[in-house]
C-alpha cells in the first residue's frame, strides 16, 4: 500500500519567544522539521512527504527539506487559516489507495515504530490515533465547582492520526466546522469510528524552550544524534 | 498565622531505574528533597516542615534534611501505605491555627511565589488547589468508544494543595475512602468545597530520569543553581 506523511508545520513560533518557527530551530545539529521527516522516512523509505508550512516559510522550507532528502519525493503546500484547512490543503497531494498519517511537525521526536504500528493498524481497522495516559490529576470545571474526573478514563491525543485515504478523504470534504480539533473529530463528524492506539511518553511536541532540551535527550537516549 | 509544609515523599523510585528514591537524587548539587524544603523555607522563613519519608529512608533523610538546614523547624514521620495514610501521618505533626500545605517531595522546582500565592488565597477562602490549563487533547474512554473532552473545562491539579488547619486537620479524621486521590477529594469528601489558583507549568514532578533534566534546566532559568 502507498503511504503518505502529511506533516502540519501552520505554527509562527511566539511561545519559542523567537523569530524562527519551531519547525525550523535547530536540534542536535538539524532542523526540528528534518527530524520529524526523517522519522517517517526511516519508516517507510518509498513514503511521499506533504509539507504544509505557512507562506512565509515555503521557500525556506523547500531548501531546506530539497536538501536533506534530495531523492525522496517531497510536496509542498500552503497552509490555511485552522489546522482543518491546513489538512485540507495537504490532503489535495494525496492519491489513494493509500494509508496517510497526519502528524504535527512539531512532534519530531516520534519513533519510527510507533509509525509502523499506526499502519499497521490503520490497514486493519482503517484508522490509529495514539493516545497515552494522562498522569496528573484533572478536575472538570463547572459553572460554580469543579469534579474529580476518573483519569484511569482519559487518553491524551497524539499524532501521527493515521488513516486510509477511503475514510480520510471524503471527511475532509465536509464543510468546517469549530468543533474539529483534530483529524479523528473530523472523520467521527464523517460518521466514522476511530481506533485508538497506544502512543508514546516520548512522543513530545516541541513548544516551548524546554521542549527542545528534553527532545534532544530522548535522540540522545535513542542514539540517533 | 503559622505555616506547616507536609512534603510527601512516599515513592520507593522504581520508575527512575534507579536504587536510590527519586527524592534523594541529586539535582544540580543538592538533593531533589532540599530543593523542595528550600521552596517552601524562601517563601516563609519560619515555617515548619514535616518530612513524611518511608520507613527505611527515615535515617538517611533527618541526616541530610539536618546538615542543610540545622536552623529550621523540621519534623520526621514514617509514611503509610498510602498517600492518605501519609499524609495523616505527617498532619498528626500540624498545631493549628496554621496554613498547612501539603506537597509532593518530588515537585522540587516549585516557586516560592506559587507558594505565597497559596498561602494568601488559602486565608481567604480556606484552600488553594493550584491547576493548569491542560495542553493536550483529550478523549474519554468509555465502554465502546471515545469521546473528546473540552479541554477548556479540564484542569492539571499539583501541589502544594493549601489548607487552613480548620478544614484539613478534621477532614482527615474520616475513614479512608479508595476514591481519595488527592486531599481535596478528601476535604470535599468531608462536605468542604475548595478553591482552585492557578498553578505553574514549571512545578512538575520528577518521576522519569528526563524529569531531573528538564528540572536543572528550570532551576538554570531561574538562576537558582
Amino acid at each position: 500500500m502507498k503511504t503518505f506523511a502529511v506533516i502540519v508545520a501552520g505554527g509562527s513560533g511566539n511561545r519559542m519567544g523567537t523569530a524562527l518557527p519551531k519547525q525550523f530551530l535547530e536540534l542536535g545539529g538539524k532542523p526540528v522539521l528534518v527530524h520529524t521527516a526523517e522519522a517517517f522516512l526511516r519508516a517507510f523509505p518509498s513514503i511521499e512527504l506533504v509539507i504544509v508550512l505557512p507562506a512565509a516559510y515555503l521557500v525556506k522550507g523547500k531548501e531546506i527539506l530539497r536538501n536533506y532528502f534530495p531523492d525522496s519525493s517531497v510536496h509542498f503546500t500552503e497552509g490555511g487559516s485552522t489546522r482543518f484547512h491546513s489538512v485540507q490543503q495537504g490532503l489535495q497531494k494525496v492519491k489513494g489507495p493509500a494509508i496517510v498519517f497526519i502528524h504535527d511537525a512539531v512532534r519530531c521526536v516520534v519513533s519510527s515504530s510507533l509509525i509502523q504500528r499506526c499502519y499497521t493498524q490503520a490497514m486493519l481497522k482503517g484508522s490509529a490515533i495514539p493516545a497515552v495516559a494522562v498522569k496528573d490529576s484533572i478536575r472538570m470545571v463547572t459553572e460554580d465547582k469543579t469534579d474529580v474526573v476518573d483519569r484511569e478514563m482519559l487518553r491524551a491525543i497524539q499524532t501521527p492520526q493515521t488513516f486510509h485515504s477511503d475514510i480520510i478523504l471524503p471527511s475532509f470534504q465536509q464543510e468546517y466546522d469549530p468543533a474539529f480539533t483534530d483529524e479523528a473529530t473530523v472523520v467521527e463528524k464523517f460518521g466514522q469510528k476511530i481506533a485508538l492506539i497506544e502512543g508514546e511518553e516520548t512522543n513530545i511536541k516541541v513548544t516551548y524552550p524546554i521542549d527542545l532540551i528534553v527532545a534532544a535527550k530522548i535522540l540522545e537516549n535513542r542514539s540517533i544524534i
